[in-house]
């Protein structure tokens, strides 16, 4: 054996102790919930992202899955409106318990945790659930709405426009104690949370944004600056003094409606698909994403092959959240075959670690 | 009543003083002109643009709309063409006298005039309308097309194509009296305006755009320096050392046609929706915005889907100019309700001013 | 004749002698070749491209075109798999033996030149050939793909997705002899080429754009910095130290396939219209392009509005980097018609030089 190959052999080796240091280990959790909201549809949201080839893009990537399945959230029968206004409070209450409960057992467990939702209340349990185990975490909102309604502001009265109220201890005095909700307790900050893809935001919203001085970027603000500027700012206000675990809550809905039209709430103006795929690699690369939500991808709302783009342009957030890269990866190549060596006859074996 | 409350009133009555002066008055002027060019239907361009929400959106903005209805020009019967090329001179000429006359009544009444057509050589009433009270103004002139040929370098004929020239005093003795614009004085010079969008230009009209200096941002500017900068240029050569009225001439075809496909000359190549959208804002943002000119919506030129969002994007572009904004705003909200208070009860009433 | 019309006779004589330095002389070849990839209808490419106006729009530009029309490749009877793998390399081997000669010739001549594909693997031929009349050529590379692999390393065995690597000398070793390739020298090295667009990108691939040090923008590399400072920083690279002749090798499917759909291996997310176009003029603009390649439009593979539409966009690129300009140009322009003179009456023959 001549000193080359042997060198080649220790490289082997070495990569492969990276690589499976860089393996992540994914929980794949279904939140088929849809009653934070008034439309039928995006309970189907977690079968259409799988039938998008989710699974088999995530261990592609080299990610170990761990397919929890989709929960299945107890029923809850006398659903009242509270305040004449509030749909389905303890419903929306309960079913985010238990995907806390789900969620922290994923977390705690080692996995980088997937929800996919299902609509936008599930943030709720995600991020409680997530806290749980990451007490420092931080969190990024990519969406076109802020969902920062208090149930006393609300205009809709669906709980999927209100989730970072029930969130912010700033706003605990704010919200009042909704049957579902005993058992949540407020876990963020206002300089915890960023949000990026804003542009329709009720005045109650943009008064909350302003008063708790939370940072955000509305499409006018990623126009201006440019989506690199608009990562590196978020970067410096959740992780630049401290590294911490970063929970990213993406809304389909922040993608253009041309890009994402199977979902309820379609705002024009949006992201652009390398503007997704942006976000998501920049926050891969941080090395701290810790669980991430992909929520409102609602199947019923549009055309079968609609349907197919968004859940397929939800696929490529998440795989992109996890370490797929536009510019390719290399893992394990460490050298080329030459023609005549052992390598031409097969190539693959040899080449790949 | 505590010191709070107290304070809340103050508030709110500061609040409501600077709402008073933030409220627009926008006189809404159709003018369904099509004589500047060759193609039917642009004469329905106010009704498209009515039909597709626009005194609503103003109205919601809290601008004061005051309704003109659209004009009724005066109908010319013998209209030759003049140099055996150029088309409908006296219709064109006598419509923008009457524009003209309705512009300037609207501004001197103190309402921001918006002017909807109809073809863009109603610009050329339009202008003259406003600079009859506003002789300072200045031009942001948002299209695909410079519009600057005269009636001797025209290719065309269509005096949709020649507004500038007749506008611009350094032009004067390049443009023959045409019969219909006797009453037309030159009333720009060109450092008054600025062209953004530009990517169909005639050889002709380039000659003039860098013979007299006029300072343009074509689509490949805008893709060397961004839309930000873009507007930062235009308005250091505007109003950096004066403040001074601006007249938006904006041209639907500016846009791509993939948003505006409704329209007479479509280029490819335009401006995204957030392009214009940021265009509109920074415009409004100056607080300088005394007219605006919607031009170019043609709806008989495409499907019916394809006039609704044509049009829909012309109210956007007209709801930005006049203060919409893609982050929200909160005018009237001093605080939050909280639960228990009589807020909670009924929460719109007390909160909103 | 007063100083000022003998000052203008001047002028008009002196854009002349501009102008016709400036005339470029094109040589087009067309290249329906196909057999470098799997999928039938590639070589109806240079047909569509024809059928969308190309010898008009490069005519306009004031171009002499040499139309040396579409070459006739000589078949190849018994074109047996090489390694059990590679499909064609007779075949593909040949044509660009014949196409090296044609393009060499047309280069010799004086000519710039145009090679309409054809599938991507005629860059071997097309670059070999230009090299022989400019060895210190450079080359740019606008693609999706990085077409790197070796017959080694490729997963498909098509021929389409490897031509860089038989023109790298740095992978000479790796490269086996190929039946059809004995004519063939390896004339490039790794600082010659910079990629512009890859998003799809293998593990071979990127091992050896990594090893050798090969200069590429992904998309998300765009994204970061925008397309002006990608262009910029490809001059850095390539012409900065020394002027050298620029060989442009532009693969259709470096756009979004909303933009060009009708391409064999089409891969989202990639470079929008203004994109391409602000590459073209860039490279147009250093005055140093010598050859392009624009290959990849397979009218089989789309509707016929979408052939249209992909062959309309590869037009647009060719005529940009042969000098049309956006912001339009006035070519033998020197002054404006003046009302009375003589220009008036006819003011076409007069004004154009």
């Amino acid at each position: 054996m001549s000193l080359r190959s042997s060198l080649s052999r220790l490289l082997q080796k070495q990569a492969h102790s990276v690589l499976k240091k860089s393996v992540h280990s994914v929980a794949v959790i279904g939140a088929p919930f849809s009653k934070g909201q008034k439309r039928r549809g995006v309970e189907h949201g977690p079968a259409a992202i799988r039938e998008a080839g989710l699974l088999k893009r995530l261990s592609n990537l080299g990610c170990r899955v761990n397919d929890v399945g989709d929960l299945r959230f107890t029923p809850v029968t006398n659903d009242e409106l509270y305040n004449n206004l509030i749909v389905n409070p303890r419903s929306v209450g309960l079913a985010n318990q238990e995907l806390a409960e789900a969620v922290s057992r994923a977390v705690s467990s080692g996995h980088q945790c997937l929800t996919m939702g299902g609509d936008h209340s599930l943030a709720i349990g995600s991020i409680s659930g997530h806290v749980q185990h990451c007490p420092d975490l931080c969190v990024i909102w990519v969406d076109a709405h802020a969902d920062i309604n208090t149930p006393l502001t609300t205009l809709s009265g669906s709980l999927h426009g209100q989730p970072v109220s029930f969130l912010l201890r700033e706003l605990q005095d704010k919200v009042p104690s909704l049957p579902g909700f005993s058992w949540l307790k407020p876990c963020l900050s206002s300089p915890d949370i960023v949000y990026i893809g804003l542009r329709d935001v009720d005045p109650a919203e943009h008064f909350i944004l302003k008063k708790y001085d939370i940072l955000y970027f509305s499409m006018r603000d990623i126009d201006h600056l440019g989506i690199q500027k608009v990562m590196e700012q978020t970067f410096d206000q959740l992780i630049s003094k401290k590294q911490r675990p970063i929970h990213l809550s993406f809304d389909i809905d922040a993608f253009d409606p041309s890009l994402a039209p199977a979902t309820g709430t379609p705002v024009v103006g949006g992201l652009t698909y390398r503007e997704g795929m942006y976000i998501a690699e920049e926050i891969h690369n941080t090395g701290l994403l810790s669980a991430l939500d992909l929520v409102e991808v609602n199947p019923l709302l549009a055309t079968s092959e609609e349907v197919k783009a968004t859940a397929g342009l939800a696929v490529d957030v998440i795989a992109s959240s996890f370490g797929q890269k536009r510019e390719g990866r290399h893992d394990g190549y460490d050298h080329l075959p030459t023609p005549g060596s052992p390598d031409e006859s097969d190539s693959e074996e040899c080449v790949r670690i």
